[in-house]
């Protein structure tokens, strides 16, 4: 039976390891990522003796970096995740990001029979309107099936198998609704990250891609925590939470 | 009434006006965007004389780049187009391409009661299955329209008139089909939009967004001819059309 | 004989031009990039009935725009300068901007034998220092050409003979000083371009890249006033120019 | 006393690693990064039980993602590199590569008084050239020592000690030739790496970055095998060695 869903799933997928430099110099820092972030603003200045003791500590580096904008530095540390359980609205917003990287569930490749159906809070807090919606989606579904079924009838004698199923999916699919889920594999480097935590954890940023943008922020905090500590959650007039920082570029 | 529409509509938005350059040369170009692809040419080379004849004339020196791979001297011109009767599975892969750039059709602004529904061709040419796919399509509009009523209400006492609108209608936009029509204006350096040509008119792009890659490329043909004159146009072993450039890379 | 320059040269290179869009819609701007911003934006909203009186004119719809950090729409315009009368130094950080497109005179390529030296003011303004730093220069010079003519000798037998310019050329640029000319057209939308204004015509910013900014920033404040109308020209407590908005973000 | 280089140093800085991911799915690759791209690639296509034999090992689906020219899944691997002994010739072509990402030794900040020089080896191989080569960029440090001497003198009522260093090293620097050492952290996803050893390691690449790219190259072969399989390292007939894949897009 098919699963309904309402909140992101995220996962964290990479870390990155700290090889080693030669140079006279030893971090404080825990966390390999932090680590090359300081080896990378020292090489700029070449201060691997910690000249000024108010950032010899790796943490008060990296605050120091963040306040005077010194962002391309935070480019060399890179994180991926899995997300799941999100709506082909959301994905539609994430991929506008250009200084992230997608791989992205194929709809022309995937039978969506079964997926996942991704529900706003909102409606699915409403038992009628929760109907409604339900009814209108899995008719959607039937149909996706009954073209897909027809479609693939209709092109058997196609020499090219996987094409043959290839072009009965993509055609089909159009009856699919935005709250079909999708699956993706999403990178970036830290600067990119805060960036879009920046946009999508706002206030303005829709629901679910808040939702997700909180989630991103949570596992960032806690893998990087120097990286990311000038942000803070609230809660909105409205109940939802949102993200800000004392920053406003990124 | 409601469209409904198999083919992508494509209009030119921009030219780019060459303004000059205070040097002893002259281009035999007729369009000012294949001036300034020469002059930009002609600035790294400072060759304003033309010291070589089998580049003097304006089209022999950009096949001249393009057979070199020098493209980065396409990156100065710049074409912006808009895209009307695509789909959302059309502009969802339209927006990974990164050196573009787009201004979208909101769902969260917009209502999207009488908008237009973009049909597959292979689903628009058999009578069944376009009634599957038409009812389908109508019902779940049929539904937008109920969700985004009864939201209204629910949300009627909340102060920000906008917000509580665009509440509404983003938490209905969940189950408007993929056929749902989106609306663009899209725009690119010649560079970007030689690679988006290369990438989504060819045999292994999906038909609708091969359609408007088409279109794009002959626009494209007709302004800037030097610039496009290695791609050609042809049709596949089951009648539809792509086209393929000599050059490998873009 | 040689020329020394101490002040960037800029001109424009390109403008856009619109050339129209079906809707019932009429712009009050008198610019045509200006009418491309606001039909991107309406795009967005179809708003082309102008329904908010405090943005149906021009220059109050992209004021709306950038106070609300829309600036995805400012990305259809684009503009293309030509730059000379610049050093390598400068030409080093310019190319730093990922978002802008390059094409620059080239040293392996171009005989730089009577190039244009850029001098700093601050060492320009002190003739002892002057003195020093000329002498230093031309001394370069006259080592770059010797180098240059010893190694074309040397390899007087290669059977290309551009490649055996260039590579002598290209080794014997290596003594050549940073105060070198070097000159580029350099394009990219009108975002980027505000991007650039506002970290390099900053305080922070070095003398010579602030004066290209300062340039820049003038040109595009009378192409496009309405999208640079919130940067405002100071003088530091140093008697020099910076630029300053009331955006951070950009 | 000064140093001599005349080839890069490279090092590796920065390893990927694999967390983990939720999936009844398990990689032969031996490589954290390469089980990464797996997984990636899985994710598209749901293909978790690797129902195709012929690329159920990692490395047979790494090659048939990179013959099918589906790059983008490489994009989620990052190395960090730190690169030493190259000139600001190098540094000024690296930075083009708007993928990668750069934190580079400033001469702003940095004194520059003993830094190592990097030589062609085209002028280091002949005892005449290499004096002349020596004697000029030793003259050229003197005077920038001498100018830099003489504007802090001429800035120390400047209230702010780290401004008036800065200010009279960024003017003296004018002086300091191409051939003056720079160093960076260097880094980008494993796409934009083959892009950068394609396009650099080329036989058309200057001889310092060609050998800086071949470095590189090897590094990645030796630690993402799969993905760099296809470079071969070849002798080209003026003896130097350049690099060629089957693949011509990147």
């Amino acid at each position: 039976m098919e699963e309904i869903a309402e909140d992101p799933d995220v996962q964290l997928l990479t870390r990155t390891r700290f090889v080693g430099i030669s140079e006279a110099w030893e971090s404080d820092a825990e966390v390999d990522g932090l680590k090359v972030i300081e080896a990378a603003g020292r090489q700029c200045y070449e201060s691997w003796s910690k000249p000024n003791p108010q950032t010899a500590k790796n943490a008060d580096y990296i605050r120091s970096l963040i306040t005077k904008g010194h962002y391309s530095v935070l480019e060399h540390v890179d994180v991926a995740f899995r997300i799941r359980k999100v709506s082909r609205v959301l994905s539609h917003q994430l991929v506008r990001h250009r200084h992230l990287c997608f791989s992205q569930r194929s709809e022309r490749f995937v039978d969506e029979d079964d997926c996942t159906i991704i529900i706003p809070s909102i409606i699915n807090d409403d038992p009628e309107l929760r109907d409604a919606f339900l009814r209108s989606v899995r008719d959607a579904r039937e149909t996706y099936r009954y073209l897909k079924t027809k479609l693939r009838e209709k092109l058997r004698d196609f020499p090219d198998k996987t094409l043959q199923k290839k072009m009965a999916n993509e055609a089909a699919r159009y009856v699919l609704p935005n709250a079909t889920e999708t699956r993706l594999v999403m990178s970036g480097n830290l600067r990119a990250w805060r960036h879009f935590v920046h946009m999508r954890s706002a206030l303005a940023a829709g629901p679910e891609i808040r939702k997700l943008a909180l989630k991103v922020l949570r596992i960032l905090q806690d893998e990087y925590p120097a990286v990311f500590q000038d942000f803070h959650v609230k809660v909105g007039t409205d109940g939802t939470e949102y993200a800000e920082s004392v920053h406003h570029e990124m």
